[in-house]
């Protein structure tokens, strides 16, 4: 059975009743974050229990030496670690001498945690009697400021409720932490310097080899009954820690406060040299405004997030509080302000997976960034490949190819591979068809083509480039084939002839062609700008179309389906209906080699390509491939669910596309892969999103025009959700009756529903 | 260019001049080993210089925790560590004050080494002029018994040139030793005691987790001019170490000399509790015969080793040179005296790979051992797999496979797997062929069949029920396939259809087959017996048949050659010989996904099927796939030219053959693979004595008889060998002219010559 703690909810996830087993999962799952950073749920005080200690700084990571049992030619020499950062969350409390812990305290009771989505808050209360008999009240609260994205602040309350107490707040900083991934226990953080004055205290801090400098900063304020104290406290540091305390003797009932601001300035931002003088001036906008002031500006700046990205769906709390989750936690993960950060698997919640980028932006994250921000927060996210061309170039030089061929990496944090595994790093090569793709998508959906000619056809150029030279010519076949590769399901290896692959292949040079023909046509100063760069020569384009033109795509007759890959049929083809539920999860339950030559698949692969390129075939091969190819897929991915949602609901399967909805949506709320307490799934989210809004409401851009075929499970009233086309904003609710739409903007927008247009008028209702 | 600092001479292996870059190298170059124990040519004395010690302790390793960089289910948890053990070796010698340390000493001359390996031994010799200008020579010679196999001796001499001069000899126990292979940096040994007594000292240390008890010992007798020499040495020790200090006023021109007798007491052999005594019992027996004995001793036990196993070579000094430092090598490693031991791919000159056994001991190394020793110790060999059958089954059942399924292990030390690289753990399994294979040629060559009844038949069941289980019926091409495989050629990870793992998976159900009707019929008790044990029913052996009566074999009608695997033919097949030089090898030049999609092969793969069994095929279908595959074929395996020099030889192509041969039989000395300094290819050498044996002198057993077709490179005189074919010994010397046999044995033999019947009588010489 699938977890199932977690109180439902519309707009929070709500945890109630202490249990130190479920602490590193709530840690997970109350995650928060800004964009700018984020942390896991932990404590302020101290906690002798089980958890898993995270926060994390956007940007910063460390190049941790690559470890591998036997080494292969090309694997880089390291891979990015997402790090864990100074502590400035800390708030030792000691009541009568005794340290408040809730793994050892002798009673806790009425413990309730709340992740306040709507608001963006997290908040934690408890009632706990000490081994010496007292017994207090805890109230904390807690928020990463959306509005000054290098501050957060506490609010930490205690009252005891039997006898007075002395109590102290002992708030404090701590460069010396570790990180739970770590290849060879290297040390990551190299402490320069620990300073205080006043009610301040800082920690520099950089990281190894990366030198990324970071001051860790805070401030705290103390109240009683929310009068303000003033308490002269203590200041108390060594290499790697400062700490004040707070001391006082606090009567029954009454409620002792510490407001405590913190965070990180980092050097990405600022000189190297002004962190310490740029952390005071935070410190001096937060605790100026204060916390109460910070936290309504908090609601107010998720207000608007939510305004536009809100998706509601009544009748069906689970499935209302699995979206909000998801779009809570994406816009915790990346807000599309800095164009040097990217939309990390784990996002601010975890370590595992290590870097920032996968094929997960392009393929997953845009069209919800697109459709919930604006244009220029996916154009950012374009510009983030751009930027790393180069690098992708010298990483398919690193391979053997050349002549600017551009292979871009698996895992990045800078634009440098750093995956190594190399059926994964070497051979899941389909991540540079996304990459493609993403540009083709969003200028299908903005209509700003101004991107390809700026930045975007010098990465179709590298991209093309490298399939062609990937691909080879069979004699035997007489067609060009691309062998050696794995493509989305990750459970073939080193396969021939990925169809998914092979078929992006083709489209990438396509459209690599397409584009260089127009924007000679269209951008000559551009053009000529490119082509003095790039030197492509006729020869060479004439030998890619001829690769794209003699494409072999394994196919069989019999079937009437694209294969997977070559020899896909010469498995022994039983479906997961009909497997040993005791053999699953099979990447739990079976070898490698098992998996292998089995013919389950992990995650949507040809679907995924149906979905990438539906236009490309009819309703009615979509369906004869679902129904080949879904019955043999376990979804042990996270990214898998979403497309089968979206893709059964196309073919009107709604009873299947709502099963694999909740599992996309509450994957991790209700932990079906049991692994919550690593952290989040933050890309496949975005699939969750798409789920609904592609799924459901079925939006396409079609010629040129927003299209919607909406459907909605019949376990639902009505769900509603809102996308920025062009900058309008187009609100679409769909209910089991009708549709309504309704247009903030400025013109009459011309869309089809169910493939008939109507037009939409600002600002008015239209039902259809 | 290959190295060749190597001095050609028919018996010795020589190195003139010091060269402190060749010191690893000719540390494994001039390794020496008893079978029971072996080491690096380590110098005594202290060395600053760049060395990689080892002294290794046969069936003694330590189980080091995996490491890898992604853990697949199935990793076993550990790899078997070949263990650097205490060193036994070292003398410190100090001059007037001064350590003697040929890295930093004034000047070195006339330094030679010898490997004298007619004799057993290793000599070195030097004149250094130490920094405060005293000149000494020093002559050391070390060997390790064959007689006492637990003890090694070592003389070593010194004289001062140009004054008297105060000489310390400080012979020494060390247990504080390091491995260069280790995943963790963990600690492999535990001194547990340290003690002496009068000229003896022990160190007895166990392995950690392994739990192997030893006792390092040594003891030391002084000599001034060849007179013995009192001296009342003082004893230092320390937690890991002991040693004496003898000093004595040595005039100009007289010569010092230590006698060390040193080695090791295991567990293995003797009960713990007892491993001090017995050690002083081994240094009483090596000391009473005295350093002089034991070498006369040494020189003729390898006197009876070469009388049988020696291979001439006239008019071809470097060929004479390579093929006896094989089977000195090969001998060094496994003498056959203990069923618990096998033969590593390094033997004892280095830590690479770990383990002790892979398939190499079936595929190429009995065959060297059931003709030069006798059929006792290949069917000690054949045990050994017998005697791990139970964790093969249990290795099996760890991939999911069952019913007594055996899969034996890539690489083990106690029958147990270690290896964990998913593409070669799970997926190499033609090794379980190679195991069946060395019954049926060991039952071919030895016409002993008792093996299979007593103990054969339950690993050939084993083995047919796990290819069974492997392979699947593919209703695409209604056949039996075998999917995600690695083959012989590495270079090729998770095919389908290898064609010479599934011609192997068919043989050995065949075989299983036959003998299980054979063992029925001839055999009841024995058939009984088994019968009760393994539980197989006539459904499943129909099963069976089913499997190996309906196996496919990817087959190209163009080229009309099987396909080493499905596929094969999309590759873009560029030859070897067109292949850029700089691209080679490309093993170090290429990353591993460009490797695998070429065509290159690193060793046999279809070629090894032909030569295993060529009896299937004709000689023309031999030459068709020679010519097809050779072509592709980098031979960056050291287990590749044997066969090929095999297969050309066949094919009377024999400048090819004897190229190949120079290639396998001179791998190390001239280092072609440019890492000798790591050790040794031991496994390997007994393909070149294949390549002899049955290459040139194309030895087969046909119709129960010995077979010859003896061919003669150009480049050669003559050559001879000797076999023990059921314990007669037939030798055959192959002239440019004619080939003579000579028999020692007592019944007449009849062989074929040239596919000719010749009777050869005992003790007189046939010419043909």
């Amino acid at each position: 059975m699938n977890q199932d703690y977690i109180k439902l909810d519309n707009w929070s996830i709500i945890e109630e009743g202490f249990n130190p087993k479920r602490v590193k999962s709530s840690e997970s799952l109350f995650s928060i974050g800004n964009g700018a950073m984020g942390q896991r749920a932990n404590f302020e005080e101290h906690y002798s229990g089980e958890t898993f200690q995270g926060s994390y700084v956007a940007g910063v990571y460390y190049p941790d030496k690559t470890r591998v049992g036997w080494w292969k030619n090309g694997y880089p020499e390291y891979f990015a670690k997402v790090l864990n950062a100074p502590n400035w969350i800390g708030i030792n409390v000691e009541i009568n001498g005794e340290q408040l812990d809730l793994f050892t305290c002798k009673k806790v009771e009425n413990f309730r945690r709340e992740l306040n989505m709507k608001e963006g808050w997290l908040s934690r209360s408890f009632i706990a009697t000490l081994k010496d008999g007292i017994t207090v009240e805890v109230n904390a609260k807690r928020f990463l400021s959306l509005d000054l994205e290098e501050v957060g602040a506490i609010q930490y309350q205690i009252k005891p409720l039997n006898e007075d107490a002395e109590i102290i707040f002992q708030p404090y900083l701590d460069s010396g932490i570790t990180n739970e991934d770590t290849n060879w226990d290297d040390k990551f953080w190299d402490t320069r310097n620990v300073s205080h004055k006043n009610h301040q205290a800082f920690i520099e801090a950089k990281t190894m080899k990366t030198d990324f400098h970071t001051c860790t900063f805070m401030e705290s304020k103390i109240y009683i009954d929310e009068k303000s104290l003033i308490i002269e406290p203590k200041f108390k540091a060594d290499a790697t820690y400062a700490s004040f305390c707070y001391k006082h003797s606090v009567k029954q009932n009454e409620t002792y406060t510490i407001h405590k601001f913190g965070g990180y300035v980092v050097d990405r931002n600022h000189e190297k040299s002004k962190l310490v003088t740029v952390a005071k001036s935070v410190l001096k906008s937060a605790t100026k405004k204060g916390f109460n002031t910070l936290l309504e500006d908090q609601k107010k700046a998720w207000d608007l997030i939510w305004n536009m990205s809100d998706i509601t769906i009544s009748g069906d709390v689970k499935a209302q509080q699995g979206i909000r989750f998801n779009i809570f936690q994406l816009n915790q993960t990346y807000l599309g302000r800095d164009s040097r950060l990217n939309i990390g698997p784990k996002g601010f919640t975890g370590e595992k997976y290590g870097g920032s980028t996968y094929w997960d932006t392009e393929a997953y994250c845009i069209p919800f960034y697109m459709a919930t921000k604006n244009q220029n927060v996916a154009r950012t996210l374009l510009e983030y490949r751009y930027n790393h061309l180069e690098k992708a170039i010298e990483n398919a030089q690193k391979l053997g190819f050349k002549n600017g061929a551009a292979l871009y990496p698996m895992v990045t944090m800078n634009g440098e591979e750093c995956h190594n595994e190399w059926e994964i790093t070497f051979e899941e090569i389909h991540r540079n068809g996304a990459i493609a793709f993403a540009i083709y998508n969003y200028c299908r959906y903005t209509d700003d083509y101004s991107y390809i000619p700026e930045k975007g056809l010098e990465v179709l150029i590298g991209i093309a480039r490298f399939w062609h030279q990937r691909a080879n010519f069979s004699t035997a076949k007489n067609k060009y084939v691309i062998l050696g590769v794995t493509g989305p399901n990750e459970y073939e290896n080193n396969v021939n002839n990925n169809w998914y692959t092979n078929y992006l292949a083709q489209w990438c040079i396509n459209y690599a062609l397409e584009n260089i023909g127009k924007v000679e046509e269209e951008y000559a100063s551009d053009f000529t700008r490119i082509m003095n760069k790039v030197k492509l020569s006729t020869l060479e384009l004439a030998e890619w179309k001829a690769v794209a033109d003699n494409m072999y795509f394994p196919f069989s007759e019999k079937h009437n389906v694209y294969l997977q890959q070559d020899g896909f049929l010469d498995k022994e083809l039983i479906t997961v209906a009909d497997l040993d539920k005791s053999q699953r999860p099979i990447n739990q339950k079976w070898s490698w080699d098992h998996i292998l030559r089995s013919p389950y698949i992990k995650q949507a692969d040809v679907l995924q390509g149906f979905y990438f390129f539906e236009d490309h075939f009819t309703e009615e091969e979509l369906e004869r491939h679902f129904d080949f190819y879904e019955p043999f897929t376990v979804h042990e991915s996270s990214l898998s669910p979403c497309v089968h949602s979206i893709q059964a609901a196309k073919l009107g399967k709604m009873e299947q596309a709502y099963e694999f909805y909740l599992r996309t949506s509450r994957l991790d709320l209700d932990d079906y892969n049991k692994e919550v307490h690593e952290g989040l799934h933050i890309t496949s989210m975005a699939g969750t999103w798409m789920s609904i809004v592609e799924g459901f409401g079925g939006m396409r851009v079609k010629d040129n025009k927003l299209s919607f075929t909406p459907k909605i499970p019949k376990q639902w009233d009505a769900y509603s959700f809102k996308v920025n086309f062009r900058n309008q904003i187009l609100k679409v609710e769909v209910c089991q009756s009708d549709t309504k739409f309704e247009l903030e903007g400025n013109t009459e927008l011309q869309i089809l529903v169910n493939n008939l247009p109507v037009t939409i008028t600002p600002n008015s209702l239209i039902t259809v």
